[in-house]
């Protein structure tokens, strides 16, 4: 499991390289107890602190933790938390954490919220947009 | 050698998170070809990518490529290159990777340049000075 969620990250990693963002891996903190992303990356202009999320198809159930985790890492950091969830054979979408719908004990991304998700190429194309204006 | 060089990382990633910053550890890149860091920090006005040694002693030697990396990953995301040295008994310097002196294969690090570097408080302080101007 984690070692399949490290090949969908390497993919986004070289998507992000690729795309003229430095990215990297965060590692799982281990015996440290600070709130980190899956993947942080920068171009100079827009900072992004992504988690990942891979699944063979949907809803997809995130804790409130990990929600709160990466709201408070980017907060701090200065950086937009963005949520990459890969459905097997469809792809990747892009969802903002204020999509998400509560449960009781989390969130979940339901075929409703991962349909409203942005594609890598609009996930970079709408804020560079944002910055014309 | 690596375990040791994972100690003071960590010790540092304490300093910086108790200075409001919001900083991850980066582990080796493994399989991936892209430069990177040893920790990334940001807290929302500055972005730091810092290489960490740590020496029984000086001088210290780095490799060009090491060097290298690190101002390319940092032009790159968008942030402040810095080298964080530490030597046991005396304590950490920040150094910026211009003052570094040239060898004949890289740079190196010995007293003089170790003690024109600053001081953690230093660091945070002297760019927030900038900022003010």
């Amino acid at each position: 499991m984690k070692a399949k969620g490290t090949r969908f990250e390497r993919e986004l990693l070289r998507m992000l390289w690729d795309a003229g963002f430095a990215a990297i891996r965060v590692p799982a903190s281990g015996a440290m107890s600070y709130p980190s992303p899956d993947i942080i990356a920068g171009n100079g202009r827009r900072y992004l602190a992504i988690e990942v999320k891979m699944r063979s198809s949907l809803p997809l159930y995130i804790s409130k933790e990990e929600v709160d985790d990466l709201r408070r890492f980017s907060k701090i950091f200065g950086a937009e938390p963005i949520l990459a969830v890969k459905i097997a054979k469809i792809g990747w979408k892009f969802l903002s954490i204020e999509v998400l719908k509560e449960t009781r004990t989390g969130y979940k991304v339901d075929e409703e919220v991962f349909h409203s998700g942005l594609e890598f190429d609009e996930l970079l194309g709408r804020y560079r947009q944002c910055r014309l204006r």
